[in-house]
């Protein structure tokens, strides 16, 4: 027993620390193919080279929330197998994009603790990066989750909170080098609407919807190499329903979203997330968008949108919470970001 | 809501106007491997490198079945999204094959319109083409579907039917360029039966059958950016069952079909086919075929046959009408096409 | 009829001959893609291009366990489409990696038959071979299946039982050329357990589990184009079950052993294997591993383990046999194999 990873418990954490997360990954075109047949992914940029060429990138990279996932996998046997919650995302910047034949690893800092009043649980913040085979980093981001102690009787540490902005400036977005919408093509993308079409405040019912199953989120979540049992193993659940991972809900959100945000290309920022209440097979997976902030950039016909993306299982279109200020039952992501879209 | 896309309607369709269709779409090793996972397929020209270069191609394609749903489900959004029913295809040509790296994108040109007698809907007929990245045609193919009206009063445009053939001859099919038989390894491909076993009239049960899973026929279905709502959300339908997109069917038939025509490697002719009768999850897809006709091509050691591929969901095989005509029940796919084969 | 493949019946086979199996494969990133997808595959020579290449080899393999799927796939038809048993597995050796881009074939060699006493069946022993692009041998096994007669009159053949190691030494080992584990970094590979670390006796609970879902196994049997129909087809048995290719049970059971085991990175040689009872979807499958011998090796840094492999679905961990020596009915898999590890 003594040769298995139990995941770290909240006594291990000392801010200031880095953790150098194990198993390095080498994507392909494996991988994109993969992520087409799990999500109805559609945005051109990451479809076909010969786009991807004609907005100035060499080729066609990995979907983006797909980095995220290479990243993140990572981070689970160190950061989140005790976790009892994931609370948050900050900070998030994608600075590199991932291009088949690269290979991803990820470490994280500890940069906050803090016991919980209860004195059997705190929470921890991490500030992950992923980097690629040329230590290049990929991706930046903040999260913090709720993790169990060890020992009950173990002290609380000083609390360190660390201040984050509650959402990246425009000016804090990396545009990936050489990206030029000057000459997109918004028929071959699937839809006319451009930065200037789009206005602060102005909300987008997706329409689309996937009833999700088993096999499925498996798959995604297990490609990503993240290990959490509840997401594989009926028996780790008092209720033996496996809880579906996160990110499967949010790569199901930002994909749907193709149909009306068809040319919001790049995902370059996430200012915040909440996965408001859980998901498992059977559901029907929907989603909406609202624009909450417009921005220009300095690369040549590139424009910027802050993005509230919500899916949901059921319940209208645009509803998020009750009066009481917390998220209706249906609503399953509150995800904030930045996408990059032909001005 | 102005954003996302409502698709066409029949009104919508002017006999002569080309429709470009949406998000090119890259293949690489990871479509091949998918097509690998999600049927039965063993075609030796398409499983194997080493084994197409010995037929004087210079690697193994991607099945010419996968080439179309790629190319077929880039018209989904522009042609069927309000479809009440595929009614039929004809004249399909494989023109090129399609290798890992090429980039696809599909066009459609409007051959015909003929509004319903009950002025609620009518048919249109496509001439889809998929091209690569040197836009050269790869395939090239007939559909027409019954598409509802979004607006009951517009008048009926003037009524155009197509000529089509009822079936492609054999000096209408191309044969992929330098596609050579004459050192075929019938050992590795599988079964000893060249062009010359194959008598007009004889009818193969090809034994096997799969019992087929919604996580599989959703996955497939995405990995061709096919969008239409029916396959995917149990609440697109009053029953509630999500519809399996025909091509998978096609597709199982298909690679079950390997089980007494091995060597009918290349798909080069589509004369037309038809969906009978809806697939749904836990269906058990078997399939028979019948040689419908014989030919030579100019190619080295390379014979055709005309082929009907029924794929059926229990039943007796070698059944198809009842007495009225009629597909029986249990009859999905009633597909006819033409394949090249060693001589 | 005539034309599909009824299989072999147990008079079919002669000792001495050589059968060339069918359908050779090209593996490429898609099929690594897969298996990560289908597997908790975390061993991190199998998943970094960039770590393979820091212990010596010119990227990374395929997995050791998938090559193996591949070779043994292609012998289904020939060797076990009427098999009532697969009894086990000797002398294995993984003699070269297969990387993405080659191309695997296998051929069978008989050498062994014996009728068994009822006289409707008989005991068929093979060596398998898988041989790449260059005919260099990849994998060398022999297992031995109980195959049906088809004339239940037909006289019984000489009977010849080849003699088979035990288990093979280390001496029989083939490390793959160039590896050197010198420089290993135990950070990345995600657990600090060197060879010195294990002892003989020693057991390892490998924690986690996995349910198993109908979509999953069957696109992993498919993609090794392993078509025994068992696998596929709820009216091939008479309980309406699909039995789970034992294969797809060694993969999981493996792959769950990276926790405890996550530098047994390489799979060198195949002892012997037991499908103790029958893996049906909806099972949860866990692992535990008990070293059985340990032994050095002449390659810079690496050492060998003997492993136990037992995965289970339900019952306590290190339980195997009753009190009647038979397998408990929780055990699904007993397998003994050598693994190479960092010494």
């Amino acid at each position: 027993m003594a040769k298995t990873n139990p995941g770290r418990f909240f006594e291990d954490y000392t801010v200031g620390e880095t953790i150098y997360h194990a198993v390095p990954r080498t994507v392909s075109g494996g991988e994109r193919a993969l992520y087409h047949a799990l999500y109805p992914a559609r945005h051109a940029l990451y479809s076909s080279d010969e786009f991807a060429r004609s907005c100035g990138l060499p080729a066609s990279p990995l979907d983006d929330i797909a980095a995220f996932h290479v990243v993140f996998g990572k981070t689970v046997p160190d950061i989140s197998l005790n976790a009892l919650a994931n609370l948050g995302y900050a900070e998030g910047r994608w600075l590199k994009p991932v291009y088949p034949g690269d290979t991803i690893h990820s470490t994280s800092e500890v940069i906050g603790v803090k016991q919980n009043s209860n004195g059997k649980s705190g929470v921890v913040w991490v500030r992950t990066r992923g980097r690629n085979q040329r230590d290049e980093v990929v991706l930046d981001y903040i999260r913090w989750a709720m993790v169990r102690k060890r020992d009950m009787n173990a002290a609380a540490p000083e609390t360190v909170i660390p201040t984050l902005k509650p959402a990246l400036g425009a000016s804090d977005l990396v545009v990936p080098e050489g990206l030029d919408f000057t000459n997109y093509d918004f028929t071959l993308a699937g839809e006319p609407h451009r930065w200037g079409d789009y206005a602060i405040g102005e909300k987008i019912d997706h329409v689309d919807g996937v009833t999700v199953e088993e096999a499925e989120h498996m798959m995604a979540t297990r490609l990503w190499q993240n290990t959490a049992k509840v997401h594989f193993d009926v028996g780790s659940r008092p209720d033996e329903q496996r809880l579906i991972y996160g990110g499967h809900v949010i790569s199901m959100a930002r994909t749907l979203s193709f149909n009306g945000l068809a040319n919001a290309q790049v995902v370059a920022g996430l200012n915040g997330g909440t996965h408001a209440n859980p998901c498992y097979a059977g559901d029907t997976i929907k989603a909406w968008s609202e624009v909450l902030d417009k921005a220009e950039t300095t690369a040549p016909g590139v424009g910027a949108l802050r993005l509230r993306l919500v899916a949901t299982k059921g319940g209208e279109p645009f509803t998020l919470k009750g009066e009481d200020g917390k998220y209706l039952p249906h609503v399953m992501l509150d995800l904030d970001y930045w996408a990059l879209i032909p001005r």
